[in-house]
């Protein structure tokens, strides 16, 4: 499986992802799952992608060959007028893979299984994330609803619901995001380092970071290490439950 | 949906359900789904259920009218000789119910989505706790994994992944089943209380403590206030990120 998350501030962007993969537990590797296109000072698009490898793999071939949209000429992420015409294009991307190889997936009986979160500025254009489901349509973030997830995305969500805010600023929201991840890791398997993180700063037109952090990477270990034990210690700081429970 | 936990401890016991059920946005109840079969002194058996409420609903009305198992005569969970024929007896029952609306769920495209944790003690017998599935079928826990969770299970594992052994005592297990449905509470709208909390000290054969904490109930509120506190501490505690991610 995969881990996936996208976070639109007031500040800018926050991407991060897991990489592994998996197609049964003796075929376990990794791959990445974030995909960036820019060209400094004038565009920064970047794609995460969850579900089937090979599909996933078949959008982002699309999406660099370039696909024409509304009879125009070929577009890729690179040369799309607005991030509006990159949603659309990532949309469809998915629906050129579906044509291509979903009927031999349902007569192997395997799910379409795709979403992507798509996340950018175009020079003269809005920051904007996008979540693009396997049919191709797609939903926009907004401040009141301020992050996407793909992927597992359960074990992470309640840390980022406790804290992430439209304006939390750009490092704690990076380390939410890894904090996030890291309940993921530890409660599933599927999901494993690399992880893979992209900070992008509004109207920069060019990212600020981007980090493959392996498990031993000293940051995210002491992120890890200093989540736990703290955790830890405000468990212990709350008191016992008032009700009789018997003898020790 | 629901949430239900059950932890089985070297001290006891800790059985956890919140209680919303529904049938689509516009039918939000409230039904128990801890279902407990006491003779103090003799025999406590706790029931947690998850699934389509009417299911479940026959699964314990079949476990209170008796099952007859193997051509013997019919038991119910207050008659049952061991723990193992307790777990046998749900499993009967869901076939029972399967075997009755089975063809009609499936002819209105229905799953048969159903499952249980139960557990208990019988005089002269040890504790046990078993995760029965929809088939009928069931697994035992173990001191290497000492907990099961059914229904909404993924928002509310971290924690128990990092604190629950099978050493921990009883108080610190009930106050981390807590933070585990508060989780869940927070992350997941068809999770909701009163929360029915029952404790049970290994060996007491009689309920220690049976709870169904409602939203404002003190203690609860003041775990989950003292948990999204110190949650928020320990979060601004960690230090930001190294990376250079550009003028704020």
């Amino acid at each position: 499986m995969t881990y996936c998350m996208g976070l639109l501030l007031q500040e800018g962007l926050v991407m991060v992802a897991d990489s592994r993969t998996n197609a049964g537990v003796d075929q376990v590797a990794n791959f990445r799952k974030m995909h960036v296109w820019e060209s400094p000072g004038e565009r920064m698009v970047v794609l995460l992608t969850a579900g089937n490898l090979a599909i996933s793999q078949g959008v982002v071939g699309v999406l660099n060959d370039g696909l024409g949209m509304a009879d125009g000429p070929k577009q890729t992420p690179m040369t799309a007028a607005t991030m509006g015409d990159v949603a659309r294009l990532v949309g469809g991307a998915v629906r050129a893979v579906e044509h291509v190889d979903g009927p031999s997936l349902r007569a192997h009986h395997v799910d379409f299984d795709f979403t992507a979160i798509v996340g950018g500025q175009i020079q003269g254009g809005p920051l904007r994330l996008f979540l693009v489901y396997s049919a191709g349509n797609f939903i926009e973030s907004s401040p009141e609803t301020p992050f996407f997830q793909i992927g597992e995305n359960k074990y992470g969500k309640p840390i980022l619901d406790r804290v992430i805010r439209y304006g939390t600023n750009l490092a704690d929201a990076a380390k939410c995001a890894l904090i996030s991840m890291d309940s993921t890791l530890r409660s599933n398997v599927s999901v494993g380092p690399p992880v893979d993180l992209l900070v992008y700063r509004r109207d920069a037109l060019r990212v600020a970071t981007r980090q493959s952090l392996a498990e031993n990477d000293p940051y995210f270990a002491e992120v890890r290490a200093a989540w736990s034990s703290g955790l830890r210690s405000v468990f212990s700081s709350i008191k016992n439950p008032p009700w009789d429970i018997g003898a020790q």
